[in-house]
């Protein structure tokens, strides 16, 4: 069974070669890039520019195993040596913060350099109006990383939902709840002081940091993209400069209503990822802490749990996810694993010349990055409004 | 252990007398008060008009076991009737229709009979005041049966927020949804047809319906009142007259927000009645699916569950509402046990004569009932006027 | 749907009478026989020799809204006076320590009138068979007190079992764990010191207490009767008298291997009798704590969540015992309930000559009563000889 | 917070080099294995004799990206070709079936080169003598792979215990239930063929297989050891050689019983793999489908879950394996990293000339797989004799 599903993948050719542009000490977001990519098993991380400070560039290469050349404190530079090198990196993960992420792209797209880039993609829909542009010209390969969509049994509600299981979306209630943020703001922490800051981190705070993932899962698992919103951002934590709550009430492209909380002061809650979807026959219900598991009720039957692994009513496209045997527990870095895997998949195709079948890969792209910002936009401007419906 | 707590309700004088309109076969609304009065052991049901249609009060009185004479059609013939008779009933509960309710407990009240009054209480403000006037001079106990609110784990989550446990409460989440209004409105289904009337349900549907009951339980909780509210109407399962699903924006008294969500149309779900409230320390989450149960969250520790019975955390006007030991569960006839106990105490001090302690009882009377009235009517003009802030 | 379930069931012809011998302050057995009467809507609770204790048996009586000629503190004065009685008592509820279960039997027995008699139902075998004997000389109906086997989802089980849903019982898991005794014995908590006393409690304490219910449901269940065991008896929590834990190995009569876990004291356990039967072609899952629901797992395919309520996938005989709809929580007085309307059933047509149709109840009678007793027995003998097989 | 805890166990000075024997197409073992490796980030797989099919093992190799000419067929070969690379392995995987663990180890050993192998380390007591002679007079590392220790939550339940949290020990539960083995033996399913033939997976089958890991968890969490057993075992599931069910009593060295039950033709469980320790002041249950969550109770207080992440109750040895944040899903390829983080460390200390602080690490050494040897012929022993208790 297990080769019949990862043959489903084209095989990898090589082991393709990684840099990361931000992953100094304390950076959560490159470790979880990092995992993706070693568990993957179709990337060697070779190169970094981990902070822009030398000493720490320094220490972080060498705690990640850099080559002491290929530890690098200016992205910029990295770019141009590695897109010299021979051996120079295939593709570059962005795990600076927000602001970063356009200068950094830039330089990389502009050495030819595949890249897969941290959500939200850009502080402004000019940026990634830009981006595009650029990647255009360019023709690289520009992932943005939406981890949750690449657990399995998210994909298999996105194509029981597709395939008609639960009749046409009619209700949707999306939850991101967290609460890292209840205390007052404490700039000494450093993963959070550019997040609340606007020059930085962007025009919102939690909106745009989590509700960036609720969206694309939402719109993922649907298959329908949020038409209007209206939006209520608040500070239900300790104080802090933006928003660490967002009230959010929406409406997909069939009419149908949503509502979306995202909190990170809800004391309790760690990643309480949740999204329940209603159709006309059924319901679906998805929770990232049991990320195992698909709950499926029909109107008037027992409710099922569909666990993943493979048969027992798995949708091949979420099959050929699957790293483990049903039960032997698999969580986010699996899911980040995958990500990896498919962005390996479409750079080595890139680079190499290899054709990729049509529809082979999920993998969200800038458009998906660009739609995020479009969401934290339109939230923030219609919280200004008072609440007011907004286009999406 | 378990004597010392029935001690802190006085104990019954005398087993009181009940009857019930409302009722007759195929009534679910009268099912849940007979079986609260029947297990709180203080009452007896010896009167009836369960239903208007003389052979079905006929046959239905025969199966609740009533003497002949004391089985009616009637209401207001039942009111004469059993005020002229030494053993007359001393409460009426009234478990008709809605647009019902004023007439029956006006025919009770003007007989000096106790009511005991399903919710919504009325059909408008209107009635609420011309209720509240004349239960004022009339004198009567005038309990309006809010159930979730007797469960002694959400008592304990009251006690709790009161006591300041979680510290100032800076939001809140309610959501009951169900899925019994899944389907096309059928009105050959009696319990559903006049629920969808509105000159016999009201001028809501599901907001009137399980929206009282949300909000009833999350002002109980939090002991705070919303000030405000916006709210959207929207038929989310098959085609009916009225909304069998409210997405509700609304702020408290603090200024703390909140979403409620109530849908009878999202599948899979029964009563998924469930509260989650957090505060500047910590959060309190309450499952109607688990209601035996308390999770609370500090913030840095580690979760905690409080599980209903004697000691290990539990406050003392929670544990008197106890009727079992830990983990012998108790579920939802039990709280309505714990309703009809508070209400014959408090009949039963009006009758005869006796003084109750101030503060010793949590019926919810008219005012509570008028509440949920005013909430029905605020959410609607929401959602007329395009979703509004509304005061409430 | 619910009128139509509940005539599944004959009627009530009248509401019948019961006593009570035991149940005076701080009893907790009397508590659960009569929240299972009185919500039954069946009984009215008329008599009792609540203690023998003449001032607490009076106390008690007042407690209990007895007329005060109607409360005794001898039970064979109350047997004989309430024979006596033109609305003397239609049966009587034992709620003893257990080595007067005989004695109170007996004289009940000797005075015509029903039973309904606590578990384990005797100190011996020849306790046993005495009483048999004379349940059949004077022809009472002698029920035993199996609440959970009343559980609508226990039915279910029973009844998927019986139809093959599963196949053929292959292993089978039971543990009833909880943590009342995990301290050391104190003899001043009165319901504590007659069941560690084997002179009032018998020759097992845990065994007996909360072992025959396991017993009783899981034979219940798979529909087989355990045909050898063994068994080896611990105290596991503070010091004591006799065993606090067993663990029992034990043959189905199809030669089906099982385990038994029985603690009382296994800390942060409350009422943690749980369930689970494997067969050839699925498994079922059933846990006291979420009495509602009853798992059902088939070979490769999703696993199924049958949740009490009419309609979807319920059998017709769990689905008579139906109390609420589905989602309305049912716990344990509702299976009590269940268990006394079996009872009122059976024993209003003795008593009025009705028939009943074959097969109608599942009323567990002296017979099972005395299966619970020949287990306690057969794990002691095996216990004595150091874990031999034994029996049963 | 994260990059104090990364310090608590030494930087990788290199990239270790690892080698697998086994590991051929349908390979569940070797996964698991390149997971924890590949997800540690001290390893790069560069060898392998993936099969003993020349053809198999050239494919594999391939879709493993290994060079070709160090893609073998033949271990004896691989041992002595790595063994004169200059940039040879540093250690090799062993994911043979059982019978050949022995032999493997034996060549890589003979060729100075450390060894991580998967469980039951070989098929006798004999086998495990010469391979520990064999391994003290090479002085190479013999880690063997029990991952489940390595997941945080087991080593806070075994830190909590070691510090008295819940008191002596004084009964356990644990149970591995799964239902791989529900049908008939399929000798074309290649990965149950060699586990259900004596002479290549042992005396015994579920035992061995399963049985391991549960007594490596148990005697790691409750830091005691098994001293004696009795075992019966059975086929409960299709027909099929060799045991798929064991039933087993144990009581610890200081005395207190337990029961585990392995099973792997219980539908509907995958890798239901329990534990619950009860002391003498509280208990802690962890259950392999939550992994993240420890429950922690003691008496009289509210129920404890302590969820992995920093602060809020960690140990601080369980504290250093976190990989991610609280919430941010970790799961059995986490585990498999933390034990590969410390066999790189144990391994390239030995290699390297590295003194290793004393007690720094957990990694279970060949004696802890001796352990599972002499664990499942004790346990077969018993059950040859009808269940006798058995030392261990």
């Amino acid at each position: 069974m297990y080769d019949k599903l990862s043959s489903r993948y084209p095989a990898a050719g090589r082991r393709l070669r990684l840099g990361f542009v931000g992953g100094g000490c304390g950076s959560l977001v490159a470790q979880w890039h990092a995992n993706g990519a070693r568990l993957s098993g179709r990337w060697d991380i070779v190169a970094g520019a981990l902070s822009s400070d030398p000493e720490t560039a320094r220490q972080s290469g060498k705690d990640w195993l850099l080559a002491e050349e290929r530890s690098y404190s200016d992205f910029a530079v990295m770019a141009s040596e590695e897109a010299a090198r021979p051996d120079g990196i295939d593709a570059v993960a962005i795990c600076t913060p927000n602001f970063l992420h356009r200068p950094v792209a830039e330089a990389f797209m502009a050495a030819g350099i595949d890249i897969v880039c941290d959500k939200p993609v850009a502080m402004t829909r000019e940026d990634c109006a830009a981006m595009a542009e650029m990647a255009e010209e360019t023709g690289v390969v520009f992932a943005v990383t939406y981890p949750y969509a690449y657990h399995p049994m998210v994909v298999q509600a996105a194509c029981m939902i597709a395939d008609g299981a639960i009749g046409p979306v009619r209700q949707v209630m999306v939850e991101y709840a967290q609460d890292g943020r209840a205390g007052a703001f404490d700039p000494s922490i450093k993963q959070l002081a550019w997040r609340l800051d606007p020059a930085k981190g962007g025009r919102t705070a939690t909106t745009g940091d989590i509700g960036t993932h609720a969206v694309h899962l939402m719109e993922f698992v649907t298959g329908q993209r949020i038409a209007k919103l209206r939006a209520d951002f608040h500070v239900c934590g300790g104080e802090k400069p933006m928003e660490d709550t967002s009230f959010i009430n929406f409406r997909l492209e069939n009419g149908a209503p949503g509502v979306m909380w995202l909190s990170q002061a809800a004391i309790g809650n760690t990643t309480g990822l949740r999204l329940r979807v209603y159709g006309e026959k059924g319901g679906i219900e998805w929770d990232h802490e049991m990320p195992e598991h698909l709950h499926v009720n029909m109107r008037n039957a027992p409710r099922q749990t569909i666990t993943r692994g493979a048969g027992a009513g798995m949708h091949p496209l979420a099959e050929r996810m699957i790293r483990l045997p049903r039960g032997h527990g698999e969580a986010l870095s699996d899911a980040w694993a995958n990500l990896y895997t498919e962005a390996a998949i479409a750079i080595e195709a890139r680079r190499d010349g290899h054709a990729l079948e049509e529809g082979l890969l999920n993998l969200p792209m800038l458009a998906e990055g660009a739609r995020g910002v479009d969401f934290f936009h339109a939230a923030a401007d219609s919280n200004d409004s008072g609440g007011a419906w907004t286009s999406l």
